[in-house]
């Protein structure tokens, strides 16, 4: 069966998060329904990230098997159809060979979280943004990171119902910027790893906003994470901030 | 009465348009129904730019006159505070001299427009850009916007209700910009002039999206200006791409 990848951009807002669940309305399970109307029977798709409810992707990517030979766009186009109006897209789509996979094949997830560091109420980023009413310090917050890239043992920010065998994982980039929009200041924090422990994210967001509001130092976050215990996290951030940007492969199959 | 400049957000969707109306909800007569919440009685604000239906604002700018005298960061949190939950913020506010008025001491309003490029559906900037499906050739949008810049008659782009006693105004910058973002390509559009005729920008976009995707030329947009004449206009494009971002004044009232 020729195998397909496809490229997803989705607002996390209505979602139980990317895994098929019963009684739920899930990613994967609205992708899989409109693969079903235009190849009757069941479909099953694998995804390189498992975002969780109200997380939202700008490069999500899977793969799906179809038993017809399909034009790759005409393909995303009739998928897209189908969706409609879930705010769930196929941004682009790639014939791929039938032992690509979109979660094995993945060398680097990419994920991006944005906060809206201001006062009044947001009425145009709601939903797209956390918002923090207080002013964060850019630099105590890339201080704070610089202590967790690399190669560590993160069990400090691992959710307690993480499924991964090891809390041991290697930590590429956590970069934290500020840019100054027609909304005021943003935060913004590019994170890239091969892969991530559940709530790995959201937990240093939580933690490093707790460094940029003044109530930790940088040097808190080295300690936290030399506790090794769950209990030595910041509060995990909202999810209504985080995007998964983009997944790293090989070659790119979008190219 | 002490005098107050509010610098205003709001998110045009849910609201018939700036100007207070009997029986429809606008902005206005949210801002000044909170206004009577904190100092009860009725008030009467007056704005720099009466939007339409639909459209937003980053820096709409309105004055209004109080009893007492607040310290101006108080006043915008009381305000917000009373328009919660709608998409309506202060997100500044400055006192100001009595004469001061936000209409008529504006030298030139600045408006933005966002016109996302690209087949799939938008899930994140819905009801926030104008998606058009086509590419679009910036180049030759910026040609054709070339010819509208300046002091003209701008009766092609005027609305048949706009009560604007002349319809001669000074276009003082049309700039067509591509931007590649984490959406695709997105075309922004800065306008600015001292004022608008009703429905102006809106026109002129409806018209410049006609030479992006090549039905026009940018010949053809001098020759709309030179009919003056509404039937030679291209048709008026949807409000929800619309910013009102920033009126200049002499001197800028938030610095």
């Amino acid at each position: 069966m020729p195998r397909y990848a496809l490229k997803i951009e989705y607002h996390g807002a209505p979602f139980a998060g990317w895994q098929r669940q019963k009684e739920q309305t899930t990613v994967q399970g609205a992708i899989e329904a409109a693969l079903s109307r235009i190849e009757p029977g069941d479909h099953s798709i694998a995804a390189a990230g498992r975002t969780d409810a109200g997380v939202h992707a700008l490069g999500q990517v899977a793969h799906c098997d179809m038993a017809r030979d399909w034009e790759p766009f005409r393909l995303s186009e009739a998928v897209n159809y189908h969706l409609k109006p879930a705010p769930v897209a196929i941004v682009a789509c790639a014939r791929v060979a039938e032992d690509w996979h979109a979660r094995f094949s993945a060398l680097e997830r990419q994920y991006f979280f944005r906060i809206l560091s201001r006062r009044a109420p947001a009425t145009h980023l709601e939903g797209l943004v956390w918002q923090v009413r207080q002013q964060l310090d850019v630099a105590a917050m890339q201080e704070a990171a610089d202590h967790l890239t690399g190669r560590h043992d993160f069990t400090t920010f691992r959710s307690t119902i993480c499924q991964a065998d090891s809390p041991v994982k290697t930590l590429d980039r956590l970069d934290v910027t500020a840019h100054q929009t027609d909304y005021g200041t943003e935060v913004h924090f590019d994170v890239r790893a091969r892969s991530f422990l559940h709530n790995q994210v959201r937990s240093f967001v939580g933690s490093l906003e707790r460094v940029g509001t003044g109530s930790w130092t940088p040097d808190d976050m080295a300690a936290a994470l030399a506790a090794r215990d769950r209990a030595a996290c910041g509060p995990v951030c909202p999810p209504q901030g985080l995007y998964l940007r983009h997944v790293a492969y090989d070659e790119n199959p979008f190219a």
